[in-house]
């Protein structure tokens, strides 16, 4: 029978020799959390992984995810379908096995991770999402969402910002089921931590309300039993478990210090690793007597067998719910979402509102929220300027989890990953607002959803110089344009109440990704269209206002610049120039078109094209090429009455109709 | 004689009234802390309204920069030239009172802020700053660079992860002479935080290693007064000073709501503030006897005369030191340093070495730091990553000051704002690095660096798919066109090591703003020019590689992609194809250009053009056209050793001149 040492033991001689076969990784956190792992994983991890999409299952997160083959090791050991194979191919080419833990690359990774501290922010968002869901369907007798989240940190987790963003509110939620693993090691890259780290860290969590388990061997796995019975014993706190380790733990010449952190050991430390851990087996084979202990088949199928039992009985007592809890947990819309929304679309349109797009937004969330009880809203204390509530808004909290609302408070980057987690967790589409400007606090987040293909739905109100007395730290004038070349994330900057509610439909149908909705401060003049126009807004870009003929130019513009755009083409049309007006309110829909649906829109043959959006141009020089003028800020803003700033910024029919003219002459000349 | 509480309600009056008249602002932080700021700046603060450049006087930050009327009140009063019109004009359009406090509007205000807890972290750099420069100035007997460093901050500050990382950091460095004001009032935005703010703040200072004087009142003068005395009498840690307040204290009816945070009083709730204060006087009016118990003219005087005293003393003996300090004060460059720079670029050249970028970096640091003691590195906990040291790299910490360099740990936007923080206080030229990939963290602080137009230089390293196996978490695609979207944001991206000691040198000579250095994982290949085309690097673009007469077809390239292009123009060559290859390290710098060289280098009539770079492809249809094509990356990277990727995604020869043929045709096309 081995030793739960051996069994530990096998993490490391994994991790060191794939690191060593692949000439890169980290092979200091997979040794010197093994015995933690070993653990957490073979005693108290309820899990099965021939299904890793059971929705109770409990959550791991690997927030150093640097130490990613700690996480391949376990999940090959303990039977998800990650083959020996797999792990030799560690961080090649398309393998399963990527240098950091990537969501949908492999089976049982439950989130992307290697950006410090947002697998411990991520966690915070898992364990929300299951105190909710478990609200909204738990019934007496029948707790079929109940499970743990846990999550594994270091150093560097903890130095960073979102770490106690996320940490901070998870104290004020009582987290109960959150259990949070520092690997104490006192090592970061740049070497020892005490030249730049000193923190108490257990007193800084007790600070946030957290259940602290102080000062366990990291390396005795008694130790670490104890401390998480202490820790599953206190169900109101989440809890910090600190573990003392040596980074490395296992390479005897080289453990404790940061040389170990992100370089293979060499074959010759290696050699001595295995002498050290009196592992005799050559690199990739793992004696059967391992494995066995290891495998958590047997009771991974025993443990979804009885909840699938005990779903059963919930489904004949609850058959409705069970039949939303399969939907909600599989990602499906309502049956009845799509007519709903078209129904709510038309609404608006009907009644011909000319209000600021964040009003409009807040409409929509109020037009579409009522058959979307996967909506779980909020906002970085902000609520009342986003327009993020609705009427049904009820907030969850710990005295009330049954609710589909969160008070994030000042904190942009953790309500970010906390949404990327709810979304990961099942059950929910979570979307969350801030100013626009403070998408920057969030921005890595944002990738985040987007590199993992998450229905994560940003909603961020206070758009350009729009913002007014505010000021330039407040007005965002790259901020669009830079969320654009996110690659997978589509950003909405609708122009009126119709444009509001179609991006918000495309945000929730949309399946692979997130979407940033861009929403004004003041208000803008609605916009009237056909039914064929309607239609093809989806598209992303569509000819609003249409000219006879071949058009002499082309007015490309986007959210609140459209107005502008049509009032400048009715002049120059009653001056006998010809101008299609072109709105594009999501460029990334639009490019997703045909080439004949975008040739249609954008005609090759016509080149006069003036772009108008009140931030940076530079992204706007593909569409109008170099004959053509956009009309942007290159600038900061300035604080003063917002409608002062258009003007002052330029933003006026008279200087649109100069660039016509500035464009027609040039591109006559070229002609 | 007036009283405190008096001197206090004239904060108040100029606020409410300011506000009212803007009809915008936030009076409830303003009238909150009027009665802390009272005490700390008739009681403490030593400056000079009439040189707010002194040197020596203490810094004072508003981390909550919406209320910014509290400090144009401060000025006002104080006696620095913020007239009472300038307060009448509060919020106007080229006001010195802007929404939030900005550098370089307003006489006194030490930093922009508004993006919350960036001044708390602004202020850390400001404290660092004082102590290293204190260091390297001071001699036994001349104590010339002697101040403190005060910050208010409010809770939006303290949720905001950048307060963790700065303060954590703070409480490492021992910085004695910070002190920060916590203005508890328990109200945030989205109303009384209870519901999502519950930190034992205290306590979670305490474990940062700070010294805490809890529970002031915060309306009581002699309260306030003790806990300074208490903080200033501990001299080894920072300080933090909680006081609870009450929001909007002052305005009877809606003091201690959310409601008096963003929005005017009103004028029915000022004439109730106004008899509830015993404040009789009409708006903007105050009494004489008021003012002159605020003015600080008087004892600033003296205190900058009495230091002007004291430093000629200095320079008596320490000459040369004296020049330094106030050549370094001033942020004037050494007198050698273009020529030493220019040799340095000329040996760098004849060396002619393929190195990483990075590697070039450090020796563009280590070639120029020896004429530059004011330049101070760091990384973000990858100093052997970034290569920021150089051999004469001294880490400064509590424990020895007098160095140029520091270890900020995992904590990237921390380490950005402090440098910010570092540039104003004066004296330094901070740089420091990260992964490229992580500027996402900092982004905020780094678009402050270019709003307050600082000479902060961030190293940012490991671009794009070079960095290869630790995948797409870590792979920057859409970074480098990002940050050249920040206005006053210049971007190098150098294609070997005599560009990168050019970006160096630029970075370091430009006056008005913060540089970006993007450097490579991997080897670069070395390119040799002309002398003439030597000198032309500094323009941020120019022709690398002509060919004769009229170009075919152009080939733009940037960073890594460099050596592609023009090994893919020279076998165009020996197919008869005449390819120019331009290289743009910074098209900020080359946009600056008079359009004279722009067109020598790109002449209009070649349309034929390709530009090359492993990043998002957007931004580089501004100089191809709509015939043009771009060779990037428009997704998220992939996990694999980098050379292997550059296959993959397409960077090869052959696929260059199959796009150069594709344009040629087009063009021609076209024509």
């Amino acid at each position: 029978m081995p030793k739960r040492k051996e069994l530990a033991n096998a993490i490391r001689a994994l991790s060191m020799d794939a690191i060593q076969k692949a000439k890169s990784g980290h092979p200091g956190a997979p040794m010197g959390m093994a015995d933690i792992a070993e653990v957490l994983w073979n005693d108290y991890m309820v899990h099965n992984p021939a299904n890793p999409d059971w929705a109770n299952r409990d959550r791991f997160v690997l927030s150093n995810g640097h130490g990613s083959m700690l996480l391949y090791s376990l999940l090959h050991l303990s039977g998800y379908d990650v083959t020996i194979d797999d792990i030799k191919n560690f961080r090649q080419l398309h393998s399963r096995t990527p240098g950091h833990p990537e969501y949908g690359m492999t089976p049982g990774v439950e989130s992307t991770s290697g950006p410090l501290g947002q697998g411990i922010a991520c966690a915070v968002g898992m364990a929300v999402a299951e105190k909710v869901f478990a609200a909204q369907f738990n019934r007496d007798g029948h707790s079929i969402m109940d499970h743990h989240t846990y999550v594994f940190m270091g150093d560097g987790c903890m130095m960073e910002g979102v770490s106690h963003e996320a940490c901070s509110l998870a104290g004020t939620l009582k987290l109960g089921k959150l259990f949070a693993f520092y690997d104490d090691n006192g090592i970061s890259i740049d070497g020892c931590v005490d030249g730049w780290f000193t923190d108490d860290t257990p007193g800084r969590f007790e600070a946030y309300g957290w259940h602290v388990v102080r000062d366990v061997d990291g390396h005795d796995a008694s130790s670490i039993k104890a401390a998480i019975e202490e820790a599953r014993a206190n169900k109101d706190k989440p809890s910090l478990i600190c573990c003392k380790t040596v980074i490395g733990q296992g390479a005897p010449n080289i453990c404790g210090s940061e040389k170990c952190h992100g370089s293979p050991l060499g074959n010759d430390e290696i050699a001595c690793a295995r002498e050290n851990m009196d592992w005799p087996h050559p690199p990739f084979e793992i004696p059967k007597m391992i494995y066995s202990r290891w495998s958590a088949k047997g009771n991974g199928f025993m443990a979804e067998d009885s909840w699938n039992a005990r779903f059963k009985e919930y489904e004949k007592a609850y058959p409705h719910l069970a039949t939303e809890f399969t939907r909600r947990m599989t990602g499906t819309l309502p049956e009845d979402f799509a007519s709903h929304t078209s129904n709510f679309i038309d609404s608006v349109d009907v009644k011909a509102e000319s209000l600021a797009t964040r009003k409009s937004s807040q409409n929509a969330i109020e037009g579409l929220a009522p058959v979307l009880p996967e909506f779980f809203g909020g906002s970085a204390d902000l609520a009342g300027s986003n327009l993020t509530r609705w009427s049904g808004s009820k907030t969850a909290s710990s005295a009330e989890w049954d609710g589909n609302y969160m008070n994030y408070g000042v904190r942009e980057f953790a309500m970010s990953v906390m949404m990327n987690g709810m979304s990961l967790h099942g059950g929910f589409i979570p979307y969350g607002g801030t100013f626009l400007v403070f998408s920057d606090y969030a921005r890595n987040a944002m990738r985040m959803s987007a590199l993992m293909g998450l229905k994560v739905l940003y909603v961020m109100t206070h758009d350009s110089i729009g913002v007014g007395e505010d000021g330039p730290t407040h007005q965002p004038v790259e901020h669009v344009a830079s969320l654009r070349l996110i690659p997978n994330m589509d950003v909405w900057r609708p122009c009126d109440s119709v444009e509001t509610a179609v991006a918000w439909e495309q945000a929730v149908t949309r399946g692979d990704g997130p979407s940033t909705l861009v929403m004004s401060r003041q208000n803008l003049p609605y916009q009237s269209r056909s039914t064929e126009t309607m239609d093809q807004i989806s598209r992303g870009g569509y000819v609003l206002r249409d000219c006879d003929g071949t058009p002499d130019a082309i007015l490309i513009a986007t959210g609140s610049e459209v107005g502008l755009a049509v009032e400048a083409a009715m002049t120059l049309e009653s001056k006998g120039t010809q101008v299609r007006v072109v709105s594009i309110p999501c460029v990334e829909a639009f490019d997703r078109q045909d080439q004949a649906y975008r040739r249609a829109v954008l005609p090759p043959r016509v080149t006069a094209r003036v772009a108008i959006e009140a931030g940076t141009t530079l992204g706007w020089y593909r569409y109008v090429g170099l004959n053509g003028a956009v009309m942007g800020i290159d600038r900061f803003g300035e604080s003063a009455p917002g409608n002062e700033l258009f003007d002052y910024f330029g933003f006026t029919p008279d200087n649109v109709m100069a660039l016509v003219e500035q464009v027609m002459e040039k591109t006559s000349m070229a002609a």
